[in-house]
């Protein structure tokens, strides 16, 4: 256990997340207290005080939390269940796993790997896996598992398997560092954790391919990267981060695609860190980020 | 009353503020739902969990608050005091009354006016106070109280008294919209409310006098305001706000000070619409902005 | 004559623009050498070094330009037309004239009368024309010609018919702030200079009508503006500035469209600017802005 | 040969500086025609038009460049040293020779050397020094050199002649990827090629030790790093290239510190990017960026 997961030994994040009434807070920090919690931070949004919906965010402590969670989460389901609440309740101190998909650009996979290793990142990489080979050295410097699974000539089924046979109960959930191939709704059903994609542009501008030469086409001044959660609608799932960057005439598209990729590897780090502390709450097609 | 303020009718700020321990949100919270209200927002920070300071904005809905204030209060000083917590409750549809002084540029103070009757600030405005009449006509076109108080060749205590007995139980707040004079520890200790100050550098950098020539000559990329409480140390206050923006070698001196003063404006507004809705809780030298 | 206007007399900007190929930046700084003139600044860009556009900003200072102008120009045509290079040179103690076409909202409209008064831009204002009385003292406090043509039950022809006879032959370029109105293809034809309108929205995204409710709808992290002269494609026009201003899910579409309006009224005076200085050169549906 | 320095083949970069007056760009232009070259692109500066100082990058492309280099050099000699300018002529096919000083934190020198090896930076990597061995392994992985000189315990000239003796006729500039060490004068005086550092602050604000810390204690709402020439007095060095990032009052000093790391990398990438591509120009303490 590292110091950085020693500091969170005890600490719980709790998502509350339903329709919007009067006493959530009260009732959701007065059980907090019964149990011997005390109450790290606290966000808390409603969209819509008459009617809306609530979204809180809670960090607890309570030293021995693993001999008092079967209490707390029963007492949580007795509480807010009747409020049609719905709720989750994490350990702080234990990483999401993350499986990494990359393709041949590798800026976005190092980013998050350099970042794992310097501690920044709540996470543990079980694999990384690739449709090309070219990362495999990298991968392996980082001391990472990596798996090659071929796209080019195989059927996309069984590839998808393949990725699906790897996963398989291994993965919190799966980022797409410019992984460059389009998932199937078949594969996003049966995958059961949530798949964060990169995209190389200001979504909704430049929706699809080749979004830098688009860009240039359209004289735009500045370029952008989207981080958002995948959904059977391409490039149109619910968008966690944004970023942009200025960029000129003088630019030509391999510097758009040079400074766009800045721009992307900063915009997924933030995206899988806020994802990885629990600070996204999906809601239909938006995400609340605490 | 502004359809705007009428949205805020029977909604209350709540700041609790001091040292931090196990509880307090759950107390706060408990204490709101049993005067019947209804928490809207709710921010709250902790400096270090252990030992720290503990500070919290929550906004609550009650119907008829001015009815319920008076047993509102009682219960909080009844509940906060006890753990050595402070507090202040504000009604959010009484607009705090803001006093602006005002030099020769007007390009703070025009802003400000302009945003206020474009019903962005929930500010009234009972006067503007100048050392020169340049900006008279304008202020009048506003609708708004002007009154000049010369300063050159003026002893500063007789300029500063006549400002005390202008804002004498007349203003909630005061900010220096480019005001370019010093006021005297004593003014400030008989002047009894806040004071805003926009200063035109990214403190701490350029402290002092002439920061757009200073940075011209340091060569800098960006250039950048400061709003701030003031205090006794000149530029030395509490941070509210700041942002810079970028320059380069062919920027001169002049073009600095037109480029900056958009930064100052832009600054300036935010921390006074924070400072308006009770966002900005002061802590030694610093704010916490939520 | 104003002491910014007096300090760039005798100076004068040359604009350069046709197919690339060596010798013309030679041909051009040796042109203004023999004619008495020193070169004060120089921007010069090739789209392609082979066989490409080029595209050059030249500022020269010749004493006495008034009575070198016409042999300049003389040469400028007998050297640069067997180049196939078109070519325009203009006086930079003369501003342009500047018409504002306005609607119910008034920050664009305001921004730029400001910045007119402060110096900012150099242009007159011969008039500003608005569908709406609304502003009309607020114009007229900065002693500038207000024209109202309704458009609201008048047929779109017989609006736009008055507005180019008030235009006709009085000013050098129209700015759309805000007006809300689409000009049809016969009035962009007729009216015979730039067109420069601001769009609420970082296109291409969000083209079309209510772009901050769809921006909400979308979820996006950033919100945007764009510049660009007007063609009679709707929003697709070559775009001169763009930029964009961080908002979250907390934000209502009330607030992005107060927050959008402080984008929208940067980016649009950046464009005039740089118009009005002569630093944008359209090439097909880009701009080059030097 | 790369192809991206293929692309560069028959490029010369030509630097140009010293007091302005009327016809240089004529001049330069005319003897870049009459060697048979073409302007690729143009950069042109005057700090004061009457009596300032003149700064020119002009990029020019020449078949067989090697064969007419002598003849262009001793031309310029000819032309540019009576009108008291100096200048310099590098080919842009030569990658610049860099060498990296590094310690513990190795989120500069990684970054520097993923950008090396994707092909962003035009300049070799001869050697990478630290005063520790925690990133040895890494620099190999990239089969750059890696040569470790200890600073702890042994005296700093010691140090500084076994770096002095390493770098001796081997490199073009030094960069000092947060090597946190202060080089002597002497040191400076006799590596006789420049050294770039990374100061982890927005300059000249936390001067010195521990920026981040005391921007902490002082409660600023941005942080920074400029990249500047090293020079004898700490931290006063000409800027090169500044950024900032925003924070709040939640973000703990080590937070500032990871999020200031970001915004280092960045600073100073761009800064040896633009450096080895002969884009600054340094002036008394000032840098001239095209």
């Amino acid at each position: 256990m590292s110091s950085a997961t020693e500091a969170l030994r005890d600490h719980a994040c709790l998502i509350v997340h339903g329709p919007d009434r009067p006493g959530i807070v009260a009732a959701v920090s007065a059980l907090v207290a019964r149990h011997g919690g005390n109450i790290v931070s606290l966000d808390q949004y409603s969209d819509d005080p008459t009617g809306g919906d609530f979204f809180q965010r809670l960090v607890l402590h309570r030293p021995d939390l693993a001999g008092a969670r079967a209490e707390l989460e029963a007492d949580l389901e007795a509480t807010l269940a009747p409020l049609e609440l719905s709720w989750r309740l994490t350990d702080r101190s234990v990483p999401k796993r993350m499986a990494i998909l990359a393709s041949t650009a590798d800026h976005c996979l190092l980013d998050l790997l350099w970042r794992h290793r310097r501690g920044e990142l709540p996470v543990t990489v079980p694999m990384v896996i690739s449709n090309h080979t070219v990362a495999a050295d990298d991968v392996a410097s980082f001391g990472i598992r990596f798996e090659h699974v071929p796209t080019a000539d195989v059927p996309r089924p069984e590839a998808e398997a393949r990725i699906l046979e790897l996963l398989d109960g291994q993965v919190d959930f799966v980022v797409l560092a410019r992984y460059m191939q389009i998932l199937s709704a078949d594969f996003l059903a049966r995958v059961g954790v949530p798949v964060i994609n990169i995209h190389h542009s200001f979504l909704p501008a430049f929706v699809g391919a080749s979004p830098y030469r688009r860009a240039k086409e359209r004289g735009v001044k500045l370029i952008g990267a989207t981080a958002h959660y995948v959904t059977e609608d391409l490039d149109e799932g619910p968008i966690i981060e944004q970023d942009v960057v200025r960029v000129s005439h003088a630019d030509s598209a391999a510097d758009l695609q040079r400074r766009g990729a800045d721009v992307e590897r900063a915009v997924l780090s933030r995206a899988v860190l806020w994802h990885a502390e629990d600070r996204v709450i999906r809601s239909g097609n938006h995400c609340i980020v605490f």
